[in-house]
């Protein structure tokens, strides 16, 4: 059961008019840094601030009767919990969250916002896995995970599908790579449009897993990494996302926390947009590999926008 | 010589392929706050990062032959400077620049990388009109004030009529006031485009020199008013933008600095963008109106995102 650019297709189909066809931004600083054509897919303009939604919404929309009464279950401390607390209140499915205790006050009353019943736990004590499936098999409620599932793959890859859809082919596209959710439906999406484009995911340094795994092709596990990018902080690939993206993928890059908050202030001081660190790892591993970018096309993929603004007021003080 | 729509039509022909056709952007989050269709004009991403290269751009295009060759005069400590600094270059144009020595570095730097040659002054010992005027006679420089002036306000108010033009006719619309070049420009687009729309300009608590110039029907005078939105610091109206307001614009509003940094707030976190505190009066006055508002189709212009970006976490912080 391979994951195809006919499933990116029909996901397009569902979250139409529910999800935002995000922006496509450019900026002749950034074109002039660069000597290229550089177009930024600004997903931190998406619902609930990130391409997460896509995901959430495409899976979520596919639950028949029986899954919709009993409900979803995720586990999440970031964007994947507000994504799928905003699509099941959207599609009227009740859905349980599971954050560390410790998360952010302001992310678990953002999903609480979202209508999601938030289960927080103890993330030095407890498992978040165990706790998942123990409710999905009590309860019977359906687990989504964060993106090592087809459904969630396949909403992903329409953000990329609309970017060459409103600009044509490119030469180059940055993806930034977490578990490789966004990455895979990425790679499904350039190789049907855009064939020749080389496409590049972005690690943080510090969690280098996935460029481990790409060059030894095999799975690679890490410690959670330390970095600023909290939206790549896994600890591995996923049995899905990484066949995809050992097959599709032209390189894993890395870039350090330091070129990440350059790419923020960027954004922020030239581009007049917020976004979060993960966001700006595309745009930092571009502005790294400027000498091959002379005169391309560039696609620059802009993950999300979600970030505490005292934290954010931090990193760029 | 009275300015008119037609003006801004002209205007709208030269600066075509200049001037970005700025976003307009919506957010849901924002709707459902007001209960009202908000449309918000991006100026923070116009060239520059702010609507004054509309006006500064019109107005050089419009030099002779002798004009251009013996250059333009501005004086101004914000976007102005910016604006004529890089029309200037773009037309090849030499631009002197007349900046308080004190002016903020990252101002001055920002200036000179348009290729504005900077002259500073002594802001207490020295007076820039009477160097800008000196520069002006002896030179054969031609004076390019920041607000009072047709081309200027004719540039103006081709923000407004790109708006009208992308979403239609609107029942209200808010828009910042500082001299009045933006205001009385976007009054002459609304009466042509929107007719019975309701326009308010709107001005800090601290600065309502034009509330009282609209009220008391004669251009009123105060001191440098202290607020943070320092593109309204203006000190008093101008004796061609004043005319227009007080026969288009239907009424002052005001807002204070801590409902500007409300805005500020919510335009970073919820809406991802970067926007100055003058850029926030608009939607503060909004907010404020929230009755009247509800069920109804509202523009909210957005001047501009010229922030340093350590005052702008400072504000936030």
């Amino acid at each position: 059961m391979s994951i195809t650019f006919e499933d990116i297709v029909a996901a397009a189909a569902r979250i139409e008019g529910h999800a935002h066809r995000t922006p496509v931004l450019t900026s002749r600083t950034a074109n002039e840094e660069l000597g290229a054509e550089i177009f930024f897919k600004a997903e931190n303009m998406q619902r609930m601030g990130a391409f997460k939604f896509r995901g959430g919404f495409n899976a979520l929309s596919r639950f028949n009767e029986a899954q919709r009464k009993a409900g979803v279950v995720a586990f999440s401390s970031g964007n994947h919990a507000q994504a799928i607390a905003l699509s099941a209140k959207l599609l009227g499915i009740p859905a349980t969250i599971i954050m560390p205790e410790d998360a952010p006050a302001s992310k678990i009353a953002a999903t609480r916002g979202y209508g999601g019943n938030v289960v927080t736990y103890d993330r030095y004590k407890e498992d978040r896995e165990a706790i998942g499936r123990r409710l999905a098999e009590e309860k019977g409620m359906t687990l989504i995970p964060p993106y090592d599932h087809a459904d969630v793959i396949a909403g992903q890859g329409t953000a990329a599908k609309e970017l060459f859809e409103e600009v044509g082919e490119l030469d180059y596209f940055f993806v930034c790579l977490g578990g490789g959710g966004l990455l895979s439906g990425s790679a499904l999406a350039t190789r049907a449009l855009s064939p020749r484009c080389k496409l590049y995911g972005v690690e943080p340094e510090a969690g280098n897993d996935g460029q481990q795994s790409f060059r030894s092709g095999a799975i690679v596990h890490i410690d959670t990494p330390k970095t600023i990018a909290d939206g790549a902080q896994t600890q591995h690939l996923g049995s899905l996302t990484f066949p995809i993206i050992k097959r599709d993928v032209d390189d894993i890059l890395t870039v350090s926390d330091a070129e990440l908050v350059d790419a923020m202030r960027f954004f922020a001081s030239r581009m007049k947009i917020v976004v979060e660190p993960t966001g700006c790892l595309g745009f930092a591993a571009a502005r790294k590999m400027k000498e091959a970018l002379r005169g391309k096309r560039v696609g620059v993929l802009i993950s999300g926008g979600n970030i505490d603004i005292e934290r954010f007021a931090a990193l760029l003080a």
